[in-house]
């Protein structure tokens, strides 16, 4: 028994989510069906590190699968060449006895990008968030700031959730400067609950715009009910970028 | 009588060039249409600093139109709002009386780029030509560097050509480390003749991968036939990134 260990890249903006759905196209869909074929018609079963929804995009992303057979030679450049151009895996190998990348991630990390240019650019379309209001960054930064540790995220989860522990740990929150007209979001924490990044982003961003006070941006931060948070930004700023796991190896992917 | 300037960004991949063509989208096409409805109906014609053919990007293209009433308010940004996804304009404003995008331009600026990762990224599809043969960068430094200066470039352009003139002066020609796995070509000359800059590329990539000579290469700078130089790279790594004009002002804009 050999388990793997895939970093996977994707553009999210054609894709359900990561999760297979029957009906739609997702990356699990897509990896599985184009693993599968290359081993000949195995069933392959991908754990992934963070599940994302539709829209959502990922630069290094981490799955796993467990295979009964021996390892087989340049199984990556194989899966790229039958997977379509909207994913593509840039690295497998195999990992240690019992290797599960959701149970074994300890962090992982996202990016929200915002264009923050006068005019739309082409070449960010569906990649980021196009934002011409005002963008208060001291705000930003003391809201980012405020995020790290542990808190109860109620307020920037939806009411209707499976979740049961409302409190994650963040191990980073920071507003860096990407290039000249983007700004991104990155964050590092143990666990997310659903839609969590981007109503943090949604709601420090109309901090930002003055459309609400740092003060009650702080408040939320101790549990407050959904209502209270603002919009949940969309999809198609946000980024997987890494996880790390508990064996120490750290799967950052900046991009 | 004014003259309006503008900056125009465009993902050329869906678009059969900049110039305008009966039953085929382009981006001259699109941007009159957007520019007369914005103008109630107005007829405009664009001049261009670059026309480029189907499939190539520009960060920086300039074009240039004549008006006979009053300089609308925001008109790049009522433009925008009516241009699809892939084009907008990043720049409107009033040109010197007898202004012409393509007739002032004194030199023009492209940029190639060439992904030299060992796996597809899927956020470089149709952006970045995947390049993963042998990369002798020396070599290509030293073809870059003979690039430089007044030479025929009739092994760069189709045979079945319209020019008369084959010698170009190239002012700027230089392999720059984009990103880790990003290497681009930049290039500007006083003017370009059609597929030009793919056909350097194309034909320096053979060199560096070991197909091709440096010599050989250096040798059809001299005016040799097509059939000696390499093949045509492929119009999605190219870029049109600026013009620079003779009323001395820039409009290169690195991206």
């Amino acid at each position: 028994m050999s388990v793997y260990r895939l970093s996977v890249a994707y553009d999210g903006s054609a894709f359900a989510g990561w999760a297979r759905q029957p009906g739609l196209r997702t990356v699990q869909g897509e990896l599985e069906a184009a693993i599968g074929r290359i081993l000949g018609g195995a069933e392959v079963g991908l754990t992934v590190a963070g599940r994302t929804d539709a829209g959502v995009h990922a630069t290094g992303q981490v799955a796993s699968f467990e295979l009964d057979s021996e390892p087989p030679d340049r199984l990556a450049e194989r899966v790229n060449a039958v997977l379509p151009r909207d994913v593509s895996v840039s690295r497998c190998e195999l990992a240690p006895d019992g290797f599960d990348a959701r149970r074994w991630a300890r962090s992982r990390s996202y990016r929200y990008r915002v264009l923050t240019a006068p005019a739309r650019d082409p070449f960010e379309e569906g990649r980021a968030l196009w934002w011409t209001y005002p963008l208060d960054r001291a705000a930003l930064d003391e809201c980012a700031s405020a995020i790290v540790g542990e808190h109860d995220f109620t307020a920037f989860t939806p009411t209707e959730t499976e979740h049961v522990r409302f409190e994650r740990v963040v191990l980073r929150s920071e507003w860096v400067d990407e290039a000249e007209d983007v700004l991104a979001f990155e964050i590092t924490a143990d666990a997310f609950m659903r839609n969590m990044i981007r109503v943090l982003v949604g709601t420090m961003l109309e901090v930002a715009a003055g459309k609400r006070e740092v003060a009650d941006f702080l408040a939320l931060l101790a549990g407050a009910p959904r209502e209270r948070a603002g919009e949940t930004a969309p999809a198609h700023g946000l980024y997987f970028t890494g996880a790390e796991f508990g064996d120490g190896r750290t799967f950052v992917h900046p991009s």
